[in-house]
């Protein structure tokens, strides 16, 4: 079956019951998003897509620092939008796409840094639990001179209202897991101590209902508040058309001599160092 | 006229002024959602729709534990089904559509609990303040494997956002009044010994007002954020069609063999209880 | 250039840089929004429409008790009328609509009381941040008998909600900084002490950024969050009908003869006190 032939190479799945999956993303040295884990990604979300058992997936990190940290910015992009993809969208839309139709219930658990396309993947999934002391959510790619690519501007104010989707998007800048709570772009903050037992404990509850009612819940709040698919394309277009740009490339450079991608200072402090390390004036 | 001639069985009707009514259910030994009770609401919703004079509607309970428990499980559903219906939708559609389109001012004061159809309830009323100590609020539907069938999967993403609909939902959990107001689930949590004052302060205020623009302010404010009332009948037959099947059925039992609809441990938790009690695995 | 030539009456402009604008509110005594106001807006608003250069405007007043009192309602409506109206729309539509479409992001850095169309332009600003101690937001213009023109209705909802749009709107109160967060109504509440420090490195940060990448970014949120231009005048016309009847007429004449548009106690408290001082009853 699928759990015994399926192996992602930058998560683990494991499964508590045939009802409740566990993804653990684990991609050192800071879990970005490249091609390996987008295709890892996929392979599940075809899995899902079918799937009539599991009721309930949980995403979340095998490191403690890092949720997902931003997309690979040193991948050759050619690489991820190779593989196959369902919707016709570029790789990344397609993974997000899929993922807020899957009939599962998506339950993002966030300890460490997720930001950028980090931070979008926890927008696509039903809901989001968060680590009060060591989560970190934020959109820089306003200071790579980019939209965010894989829909964030369509996603947020569904959550956190109009205001602070303009906040938060261009800023640019890290919300801890209390302000983040307070704004609504998470569920809730959790202390740490207790993070691990709450959200298994709710994972686990949901995991056990009748398939139907999920199904139809998530029918009727997605109908009433997901955006037509159409839109995220858009989104994607405009992120890598910035990409292609001098600007974009000439930030990218100096943040790689700075140590993106590394256990580095920067990747700790990149929603505040793109700000300051980069002035336009 | 009609404080004279309507005798309501399973609440009461106040008016401190001709601009201020005050509802106050009362329908032993939990505050159940029965054929009586909803008779009882049609009329009231009949004279609203026509009265030209009352402005402000407080709903209340007189059971300081039970603001609304749920739907009534013993009763039949064809009594209340074959009350007549103005919208031609089913009964509890009926009610709740109506609520949300009088020109009075509607306000729910939530001491106790308020689950179910009863969560719905205060979720078709304008606002929601509540008791910070004594209130609860749930959606516990989804442990009878039902969709809630007044369409709270319809009236919550438009105070809390899509991703803690989700969770209120899908959980089926109790939120106390202090979550329920982070979460936008009510307006207010208020402190309850200040809570009698507070909602009759604000609700006389608002009675004394000029009657068109509080039309002019519903108006608008319903155009932009109601749906078309012609979702909540899909609500209604997906709750029906579940509480068919002999999944829904079985539960139901068991839960009247723990005291359902009686002043139980059951009343009190069955937030928590749904999903400890009957476990699919 | 502009900056130079531009000599508004009842605002100070200052450009801390080409990319950062920031506009001080001086109308004493109290900050009222009169046709002198209206004409310096709608001048800034032509040069923000064309200007290729400013990113970030911010939006504060040099009285420390009144960021914008209300309307000027001492003054002819038809001065303010007369003024040229691109969108063709009345003149606080006019303005208000045209801000809400400008490249450049706006910030409103709110000090003192915001309330009436006050309150109505801060919320036709990208976002707002206020001090926690000093700012007071509201909409009192229920207590006159009108909807508010400018939109409040509209804006509202996309921020708190619906149950919390129909409180701010119906109760007509003022709402402190701290409620106002809870509520969404602001962003955030920043300590009175560090205030200054917060905006002003926040929209520094902000105006910075690639100028394409901003306009991206509000293309994107506009369009799912904004209404159809063509909802205000429906608002705009429902306040100048209850303007034009004797109620109205009269609440305002009361208010002048209490102090209205002085630094007088009704000013700072009119938020309750409307409510208290004309009773229907």
């Amino acid at each position: 079956m699928f759990l015994d032939t399926f192996k992602p190479k930058q998560f683990t799945l494991t499964a508590p019951s045939p009802l409740l999956w566990r993804v653990a993303f684990s991609n050192p040295p800071v879990n970005v998003i490249g091609p390996s884990m987008i295709s890892d990604l996929k392979e599940l979300l075809t899995e899902l897509e079918t799937n009539q058992t599991v009721n309930t997936v949980i995403f979340e990190s095998l490191d403690p620092d890092f949720f997902l940290a931003h997309y690979d910015l040193a991948a050759d992009p050619a690489e991820a939008e190779a593989l196959p993809s369902p919707t016709g969208y570029a790789a990344w839309v397609d993974v997000l796409v899929r993922l807020s139709h899957v009939s599962a219930v998506t339950i993002s658990a966030i300890r460490g840094i997720a930001r950028g396309a980090g931070s979008e993947f926890v927008l696509a999934t039903d809901m989001r639990f968060a680590s009060l002391e060591k989560a970190i959510l934020g959109q820089m790619e306003v200071g790579f001179t980019a939209l965010p690519g894989g829909g964030a501007a369509g996603r947020l104010p569904a959550l956190v209202g109009r205001g602070r989707a303009f906040e938060i998007l261009l800023g640019g800048e890290d919300f801890s897991a209390e302000l983040a709570e307070r704004y609504g772009y998470i569920n809730r903050a959790v202390p740490d101590s207790d993070f691990e037992r709450f959200v298994t404990a709710y994972a686990t509850r949901v995991s056990k209902w009748d398939r139907r009612v999920i199904r139809d819940i998530k029918h009727y709040i997605n109908k009433y508040t997901l955006l037509p698919d159409s839109e995220y394309p858009l989104h994607s277009d405009a992120f890598w058309g910035a990409a292609a740009r001098p600007e974009f490339q000439s930030i990218n450079s100096q943040l790689f001599e700075h140590g993106l991608q590394t256990r580095s200072d920067i990747e700790y402090n990149l929603g505040r160092d793109v700000g300051t390390i980069f002035p336009k004036l």
